[in-house]
């Protein structure tokens, strides 16, 4: 990364349209194009009848004795944590998950429909590292996560707010959650994400949340969504489980994702690992609803793999998109809501392999038809880091597909035609008025003027862009109204309940 | 960029993996994925509809005399140098035009298929400049046209040999078509891309292929594919109409791309951009058949916009995204082979922005059914430059998307099914027979390994990753055999042709 102090003369303008682009909120992504498919129907039909037998000859372990208590209410084989189901039993419980839900913000300017095709955009998830804005690679605080949610918050095209956007290393384990759900809360008015990382974590949660909306709304409507993942192949822990059950009996929406990485934890496959990822997949996905029937559950996949010349998991592959593609097609099949990963680069900084990486993410899960779109922008070194450069420039990706997803304009076809006889043979549209009203996209942080003056500007990278902006954006960053009381009561839980 | 030369010490494993990977050479891309649309049938006959309004209402101007004397034998209106024709006669002359064509290369084992379901990949186009080894943006010259058909020779996702990969500025400029034409032949032995820049220039090339491939057999098949650009709006000026019509007359394919610019040179419109782009194309296309019934020709288009902020144009956005996506549709509509742009990047450097931009061009390229893919890799700077290293990082992304385009595999599914069985819950698949003979891409030069690895091997960015891949590269190289005789008589023509 060029240091972004250095030779900044030039760049005035562009530093002063960076700082004057306004701030806006677009609703959930309704996508206007054709869903992009990898497979046909008979592929789809091969792929569930891998994912039921895995169902129904080895089954998945459930390590907790009050999940294997669920299924015991059910007609599911049970054999020590072992669980196996046939398919009518698990494909009937399925149906019970509702294909969307509303998300509630505190805002109800921010409410979210997931699912039914709308979309959700939520921003990085669980980095316990921050690449800073001077491009030093540090463990992450509280403060990273309060920027973060900030930048997060200005973001036109992220409908969620944190959850653990990093994690804030320097807040003890034990009463990390709670400062993580107020930093969301504080400083956004986005929907929230929820903590899975204990039974009582995610309890309190769920206080908090019903401090802020009321209780009986909080427990018959949707206000948190949170990410919880099997240790695939074929298992979910007691601390998973804790957490899922906690908020499916509570009515929160959980997105049921199985750590895959294919070559390691699922096979060598694409179909394959699809094929074991739903079994797991649904398997938990089913028990919710032996819980409460109607819970809003999201089936999700990672969808990384392993090098196998280093055998270490990499995001953003062919391999990847192809899971991403192929398990968007399950979801529809089973008439669920489907959470992709969008931006997750495995490159250590801003380079071209981090912009690289992070396309096998957003093409694949913009392209299909995923409801839940996680990691919105900045994850780099696999989601070990964030970068506040490279999420200001992911920000603006995400703008732009927000953009694409709105299909071609008929609507002005008629005036274009005018346009162009007027216009006629070898002259320029740059002076019609057609054009001055343009709504093609721009990135605002896309160097597209002369060699020259970039090198007069200071050869900066569009990290270093990234950098500029998120400092500007933080300068001009406002907190989102919140009622005095309903502050005082959230931080009065806070001092209660830290150890 | 990182500097290439320091702490090198413990990168030794990767550079290694580098310098091994085997040189492979790809058959044509046959897509086993759906073809992707962003508009359906009624969205195609409007832009059909367009398009044929302003062949029959605007018109388009042929700025030579050779040409009208073409329209005279058709039932086109002319009216000085504006040509208008209508949609039934121009269709008549589109239907001559073939779905596909071969086109020959000297090693036959080279030659490819060209629409009808394969796809090429040609290199970068046209540059001046080079962003060289050192990081240092230059004019280019013989040498690095040189090394450049030396690599891409190598590249084993690209079909074609250059053409002008880029400008060799230090040879003059009514010797450089000589030669760049023998530099492609010489150093590679796939097929030849033509020059445009003058008549006496085509038919030199023209030339030259007659005694490489035997005067008939030049004459009646195709051993070049050039590439003609309109002056958009609806103007074709003599330079081009003349290279376009030597290629015509004997049998070589040209892909007719105007030099769109949407807002400039186009309406700021992309469904209004493809209807403009269409007319120009369709109109020239045309013209070829009444020179020569059944001659290649390709429709092509650029999909540039114009970012009305700075008046810069811009490679790479979701509008020319959406343009690709369009004109790939009507070149289906027509029944023509279809050029598209792969991979230009906006940025001056190989930084993120340059990979996002690429990316914006890859993607719609790659998923549409585009048949002849220009700029696989290395442009930056608009296209004004080519870059050493991002040229070798963009070269993995071929062979990436070439990987996609297989689909998923479901050969072995009943296979993978057993490997689940016999791994079973809580195990991993890394030891599994069926893991180790994956057939899951690997990135060579992406760094997936610890931050602290790549922190020891020097914190190397992806562009320096490449530099050291392409000088590794140039070092095994080995010139594709040709006759001695075959090399004196390209020679020969050179010496007697030079001004």
């Amino acid at each position: 990364m060029a240091k972004t102090g250095r030779r900044q003369g030039g760049s005035k303008a562009r530093r002063a349209a960076v700082a004057n682009a306004a701030i806006r909120h677009f609703p959930e992504i309704k996508r206007k194009i054709p869903i992009m498919e990898v497979t046909n129907r008979e592929g789809v039909e091969l792929i569930h009848d891998f994912a039921m037998r895995v169902t129904e000859e080895i089954g998945c372990d459930f390590q907790d004795e009050e999940s294997i208590e669920c299924w015991r209410q059910t007609g599911a084989e049970i054999d020590g944590h072992r669980v196996k189901i046939a398919r009518e039993e698990l494909l009937a419980l399925i149906e019970q998950i509702p294909s969307s839900y509303v998300h509630h913000a505190r805002n109800p300017e921010r409410t979210v429909r997931v699912g039914d095709g709308h979309a959700v955009v939520s921003p990085s998830y669980g980095a316990p590292f921050v690449r800073d804005m001077d491009g030093v690679r540090r463990y992450a605080t509280l403060e990273d996560l309060n920027n973060l949610q900030k930048l997060n918050h200005m973001a036109s095209s992220v409908h969620i707010a944190g959850g653990t956007i990093v994690e804030p290393v320097d807040i003890p384990v034990e009463n990390r959650h709670l400062h993580m759900t107020y930093s969301g809360l504080k400083y956004s008015d986005k929907p929230i994400i929820g903590n899975v990382t204990a039974r009582e974590r995610a309890e309190d949660t769920i206080d908090m949340m019903k401090i802020v909306f009321g209780d009986e709304f909080a427990t018959n409507n949707t206000v948190t969504t949170s990410l919880i993942n099997a240790n695939s192949p074929l298992v979910w822990d007691e601390t998973m489980l804790d957490a899922l059950k906690v908020y499916a009996m509570h009515n929160q929406a959980v997105m049921v994702s199985p750590f895959s990485m294919a070559a390691a934890s699922t096979p060598a496959s694409n179909v394959g690992t699809v094929g074991v990822v739903l079994a797991e997949a649904l398997m938990a996905m089913a028990m919710t609803q032996v819980i409460r029937p109607g819970a809003p559950m999201l089936f999700g996949v990672p969808a990384m793999t392993v090098a196998l010349n280093s055998g270490a998991p990499v995001h953003g592959s062919p391999d990847s998109a192809m899971v991403q593609f192929l398990s968007n097609a399950m979801a529809r099949f089973y008439k669920v809501p489907h959470r992709a990963i969008l931006n997750v680069a495995t490159s250590k900084s801003g380079d071209m392999q981090a912009a690289y990486d992070s396309m096998w993410g957003l093409f694949p899960s913009m392209l299909s038809d995923a409801n839940w779109l996680t990691m919105g922008g900045g994850m780099l070194e696999g989601a070990l880091t964030v970068g506040y450069g490279k999420t200001m420039i992911d920000f603006e990706q995400l703008d732009a597909f927000y953009h694409f997803l709105q299909g071609p304009d008929f609507d002005d076809i008629e005036e274009v035609f005018e346009v162009v006889k007027k216009v006629g043979p070898g002259r320029h549209f740059l002076g019609e008025l057609h054009t001055l009203n343009s709504k093609l996209f721009i990135f605002d942080s896309q160097h597209n003027n002369s060699y020259e003056q970039w090198d007069i500007e200071g050869r900066l990278d569009s990290e270093a862009v990234g950098v500029l902006k998120a400092q500007k954006w933080l300068q001009k960053y406002e907190l989102p109204p919140m009622d005095e009381a309903l502050d005082e009561a959230l931080l009065d839980y806070i001092a209660r309940r830290s150890k």
